[in-house]
């Protein structure tokens, strides 16, 4: 799974490379301090044939007219040897978490050894990921503890690969 | 500037929307640990009617005929308030800044604030960055102090807005 026209992955991502492609679809997020909500989804996983994966995502209310975009984020999987990995990523909101964790099949297990925010951005302490994909299914969640709140889900979605491209 | 079918722009980030644009240019990098090297650059600020501005960049090594990546980052900016913004970015090489500064006309001035990396990335200690925007050319540098190093030079680049999309 190159891309068109795409370099081929190095040997190092071959483990995460049922991540790659363009991915669409929706989710659920809820939190003890917000009113719960749906959301639609696009996220992008890609590579550039160096030993990461680039990693996009952008939703927006879902069952409104006008497009109202909600949460961003960006950032990398860094594969550090057989069945273990890293992940940063950056948000707009502030909020940057370092995770490291583990690829067994096609799952994903994500724990955050730190997140730092911004001097303005809200109090974040622990984020959870998980990732499954199954063919052309990703599901995942995110649990957070995060503004004085106990460690709890936050989001879950599905989304379906719509291109293979980087 | 809104983009082709954007959003206008959020008020909040009318001060730095000199910014917003794809971009294109060239730079040179070079450190005590390392050899120098020059690169070509594309770089995309965009937005969408938030406020903040997003930024991604990818960079791969000048004069040679098969496509060699480099570096490759993702984050965002944040207005705070007249004339301060705070800014969080994301690298595959396991490295995550935040940073507040100053803008000023068509100049920002970013100093890091907290920058923590991965477990197996390398160290980096400081990293100042400037960016200033003269129509539709774009000159930056970056100093860091990282590996032991003093704070110092490490990138200058200078890129052309080749589309205002965002």
């Amino acid at each position: 799974m190159t891309g068109n026209d795409g370099p081929p992955c190095h040997p190092e991502i071959a483990e995460t490379a049922f991540l790659l492609g363009q991915w669409q679809g929706s989710g659920v997020g809820d939190y003890p301090t917000i009113e719960g909500f749906e959301y639609l989804e696009t996220a992008t996983f890609g590579h550039v044939g160096k030993p990461f994966i680039s990693y996009g995502q952008k939703t927006r209310r879902a069952n409104t007219e006008t497009p109202e975009p909600l949460h961003a984020e960006a950032g990398y999987f860094r594969p550090t040897g057989s069945g273990t990995l890293e992940f940063v990523v950056a948000q707009p909101s502030g909020i940057l978490e370092i995770h490291t964790g583990t690829v067994a099949g096609t799952s994903i297990r994500l724990r955050s050894v730190s997140v730092v925010t911004s001097p303005t951005a809200k109090e974040v302490a622990t984020v959870e990921r998980s990732i499954e994909v199954i063919d052309d299914v990703m599901r995942y969640s995110l649990f957070m503890g995060a503004v004085g709140e106990p460690h709890q889900i936050h989001l879950r979605g599905e989304l379906r690969r719509v291109s293979e491209g980087r």
